[in-house]
């Protein structure tokens, strides 16, 4: 999974018809100072998560395995909002 | 998924069988200022996007979650097409 | 999908099982102006593509969806032979 | 697989439901030198790996091959600890 | 598929039971000049490839369709040994 920072939302009127309801964030990935990267993806929610929130994503067919994504044409879904984290390796 | 632009087609007759009647899109990825970053795919379109369009693609096995994809050689997939996008926390 | 010239064949006597049969070819990526971009993918054929041929690859999971390919160790094919691209949005 | 050292954790309560008693653990990519490259993943582990260990990680579909990760929204898992490389051709 | 050459082992005694009696090769990415690139993974043999040997690798769900991979948690896997090359288009 990778970390990012959600920053914003995709408006979508006329998509694949599995995804109805599906709502589409936009997730830029972060370093582990906090800092962001220059990639982003769109990526369906499966937690509630917001604007401005941390969070993990999974990619690729894996994005589908949570019940918001199942069997839909989703390769990123955010499937953890983070609370903290511990590095406690010098890298 | 990606952000990307329709920006033209790709035209084979000699393809897979499983390929008869599929359109082949050519997507440039976008950033979230809507520039064209270097990167391209050719997707197969499942939304009806037309040249020109801002859109979304899945890739991989996901790609192969819509009705016009289903068990076909496709590793890449419009399944959305942007109305517009809300970035709302400064990167 | 990307879009590649085949520029060579790899031969091969020691392979899985599966793979007997099975056609190597070397396909080059290009660009949307015809030009070599560095990276290269061995790749199934699945349409009778020579070298030379502007052709599109599928990778991943989606590779495994041919006839030629299915349920083998295999993560890019040729799925289709160029005939040409039409760019119409200047990037 | 990549090779890589775990060098912290994730914490998150807020999480896919098959997610819960899953630990998510922090793993920088190591060069064969043993040195950090730039790139982390967030892995779900599953072979008691601890931090400041070496270890191979599994991405993709692949991730999801272990008894804690079958079925679940992770696209990495820790699928061994590395005891050491004997690298024999110079590279 | 990628094409490298076998330059060392993993050695791993704490694994997933799955990988028991699985044995991790290093191999580094070749260019089609047999120069080394910079990446390497570690994957999973299913042809006896020794160390030295020119390989071709497949990775992703593909590198579980191997006897010797089935349904491991396992991205990588050496399924083919290259006897050589045949590079007719110049690039």
């Amino acid at each position: 999974m990778f970390l990012g920072k959600v920053i914003g939302t995709v408006w979508s009127t006329r998509k694949d018809e599995k995804l109805i309801g599906s709502k589409f964030l936009i997730v830029k990935e972060l370093d582990l100072e906090n800092n962001f990267k220059t990639d982003f993806v769109v990526a369906v929610d499966s937690v509630g998560a917001g604007v401005g929130e941390i969070v993990l994503c999974a990619t690729g067919s894996s994005a589908r395995q949570t019940n918001q994504t199942k069997d839909k044409p989703v390769d990123a879904v955010i499937m953890a909002i983070v609370d903290k984290l511990d590095v406690s390796v010098k890298s």
